[in-house]
């Protein structure tokens, strides 16, 4: 059945639904390509203008959601109370999701917070080239204000910031994820001593020689389209700070961070973002222009990127691989490196200031750790002004480090300023998600060492696209991770999947 | 008296004009990123995503520019009959303009437009790649039809012609223009032979020598930060037809066409589109976001670009100056090269299939070939499907050439796939203007040919800011000529210009 059947067949309030949704996802993935813009080609002196443009496009796609016209649809949807088929019930699932979000945000306040957000964002660049956490302090500081006042025009019923997390994780609460994130606190500091002494015999100084940008950057190029990424319906570019976006499942953009002294985040940026961009290109043609055109939660999302940038391009079988092709773009520079060096060299622990560049292991202190300046910032137990220190005690506590910059610090990274907050705990749910998919898809496709070692992804991709991808939005996370591995949410797959990966160390 | 105390004191109905102004500015201006994205980085599987969302935009912008709400307002304007100063009568009379325009066509033939004119462009982009008249043709047909209904909607008094002529330069018929175009082309005939016999003697075989792309485009760079265009509210792009496009005065986009084997091809185009860069970055703060802050019409934009593609940079003077530096970048190619060599070469008259590349000279017969076929396509006294073999008896009978490829035929402009009838004849006027424009720089600075020689354009770009950029769309342009030059609209300026640039080919 195509999707032209599925919806003809439907009924005359799915097609209402359907027209009104179509409208403001145009605007929404408009909106999206002014963000895309502004964060890779805009002129720096077009920051007002763009704010304004944003606004009005938010502020009309708010109005369509809270319209009358919403309303009644809204109103239906409750009196009808379901739908004949899942793609029926997603479509009213999500709108009425979004309906609810909307009608409890006054238009004042959309307005006053998306430009509050774009001024955030080009203080935040500003505060970090300059290195200068006065910049950004008083963008921010209003910016958090207005973050509460939202949780609380959502309501909650325990902590703000559940209303904020939900956002991205659909019934994810603070008090759930805490003991997990505790658990994982307590395996990590377990294994970390002893994940340090081993990888200080690993050399890994080859991956921090002078790599051309321009040769790295097509080397990104050609992974994203060995991985199945489609440069017919997608592009990559060079950002800050790197990430996906997509304005339908037709045009999916993927930047990547360049660094000339540092191979690393060309390659696992990409793959990262590829990760994702897999994900978005292959949603079921259905969902074109719906809300489900898009991953079930952000923390699934992150178990995309993360199964491929973490897992799969971390195994010793990669290195076999990608190897032989790196040392094709710097033959000089990686003569005497064997895939086992390289295997070892990618998966040492050690600790950084960087998150985006931190190995596997301690990545999960970075995010606990921003996860409870989160919660202490929206329950006003600690204040804005004071962030950079808390950020460098908390650093200490759990690296025994203080970074050297803010630009290695609390100003490292961009969620902040777009008002992100709850969005960091869904990378450390990805890892967890992550694991749990990576056993199952072991189980299913018992050879697929074999065919990374040959980089053949298209078994993976197709797993991936029949398990998750295919599905979009249509079932909220936790059902979904039920259907995917057939158990419950735990962090024990995680657990056995990092201690097996850091005996590997020493072979 | 800077734009807040302006609008402070002024009429609540200005205030109220302003506030939906703004809203239909930005959603514009949203629209016309996503257009310059997909000429310059979208994937090409997104055209029919990019296509629904134009739709969305351009419905929104058309629904609130014929809602009730501007219906009245532009009742009351109608009733107060003007304004208290400049800037508001200027912003009632664009108002008015567009309102009018907008209530003038049915929401059902917007949609139907903007979506055939995305399909056009990308049927006419593969056309013009497989030089395949038959893939364009349909959409072309349909477009066409689309274009006289559009002109029926708006209505006219002699000629369908006029309703869209009007749409770039307000006022101006295919009558008016006729007697001009016909000395123009008059006139053209009579100097050509000699033109072309004095212009055999010049050797320009170093212009397509091999020149490095990147190079180029550097050199493309300099030259507009030269000529005094602003990188902070701007940028460069590459494309294949290059254009202009704006977001508001701080976020001005320039595309330049590089070819590998034709040094005039970035150095003319980059010229050409910083002229319009400049007009659209110099227009005054008070117009931000109103229908004020763009060009009087299209053939005043053209006569900037013009200005200083076609005269300035074709001057002796210029030569002089550029020369030493475009040697920096291509030593060895341009070693035996002198500025009287350079500068003959570059105003060397030829025949050419590209309008782009035309000369000075013959660059009118292109247009006027153009405007013809526009006018008898509207008239319907021919069919869309005979257009190859018109274009070629007419360029036959203009050029005694035949055109080798549709590329270099009738598939040469992006125009016509846009649905931009009535926009070629601006470029004649542009060139019209610039000519009257030159004459009365020259008097107003003496020494202007001085300044080009060292390198200094600061007073010229002061000049034109002071006499027409500031200005916007605040006169129109027959208003704004007379104020600027003093004089009523006539080609003997143009005819003077010319013959003596003719002259100097034998220096």
């Amino acid at each position: 059945m195509n999707t032209l059947e599925i919806r003809k067949q439907n009924s005359p309030l799915l097609q209402d639904v359907l027209k009104l949704m179509y409208i403001i996802r145009d605007i929404h993935n408009s909106a999206s390509l002014l963000g895309w813009d502004q964060e890779t080609y805009m002129p720096t002196g077009s920051v007002n203008a763009r704010a304004s443009q944003l606004v009005t496009l938010e502020t009309i796609a708010h109005r369509l959601l809270t319209s009358k016209k919403a309303r009644i649809l809204a109103e239906k949807i409750e009196q009808y109370n379901g739908g004949s088929n899942s793609f029926e019930k997603g479509i009213y699932r999500t709108f009425l999701k979004e309906y609810n979000l909307a009608v409890k945000l006054p238009q004042k306040f959309v307005e006053k917070f998306t430009k509050a957000r774009t001024y955030a964002i080009e203080s935040w660049k500003k505060a970090r080239q300059m290195n200068d956490y006065n910049i950004f302090e008083k963008d921010f500081d209003y910016l958090t204000k207005l973050k509460i006042e939202q949780a609380n025009y959502y309501g909650f019923s325990e902590n703000p910031y559940d209303a904020l997390i939900d956002l991205y994780e659909p019934g994810m609460t603070y008090s759930f994820l805490l003991p997990y994130f505790e658990e994982i606190k307590e395996e990590t500091r377990n294994i970390l001593d002893d994940a340090l002494r081993v990888s200080s015999l690993i050399n890994d100084k080859f991956l921090y020689d002078y790599y051309d940008n321009d040769i790295q950057f097509t080397m990104a190029r050609q992974i994203c389209e060995k991985m199945g990424f489609d440069f017919y319906y997608g592009r990559l570019d060079k950002s800050i700070h790197p990430f996906t976006t997509s304005f339908s499942r037709k045009d999916v953009r993927l930047t990547v961070r360049v660094i000339e002294r540092d191979l690393r985040s060309s390659i696992f940026s990409a793959i990262h973002e590829a990760g994702h961009g897999l994900y978005e290109q292959n949603i079921s043609h259905e969902y074109y222009r719906t809300f489900l055109e898009e991953g079930s939660s952000y923390g699934i999302h992150e178990s995309q990127s993360l199964l491929w940038e973490k897992i799969i391009a971390r195994t010793l079988e990669f290195s076999n691989w990608f190897l032989p092709i790196l040392k094709e773009y710097f033959p000089s520079l990686l003569k005497n490196v064997t895939s086992i060096d390289f295997f070892k060299a990618i998966n040492k622990i050690s600790k950084s200031f960087m998150r985006t560049e931190a190995d596997e292991l301690t990545y999960n202190l970075h995010i606990i750790m921003r996860f409870e300046i989160e919660n202490d910032l929206l329950n006003q137990k600690i204040r804005v002004r004071d962030i950079p220190e808390i950020w460098n005690q908390k650093f200490y506590d759990y690296f025994s480090l203080r970074p050297v910059s803010l630009r290695e610090g609390c100003l490292q990274d961009i969620h902040w300023a777009q008002g992100s907050f709850g969005y960091f705990p869904t990378y450390t749910l990805g890892k967890i998600y992550s694991a749990m998919i990576w056993k199952k898809l072991q189980e299913d496709i018992p050879d697929v060492l074999n065919n990374i070692e040959n980089g053949n992804f298209i078994l993976i991709k197709n797993w991936l696209r029949e398990n998750i991808h295919q599905y979009g939005k249509l079932y909220e996370p936790q059902v979904l991770m039920k259907m995917i591995t057939g158990k419950n949410f735990d962090v024990g797959d995680y657990n056995q999947y990092i201690r097996k990966k850091i005996s590997m160390l020493s072979i």
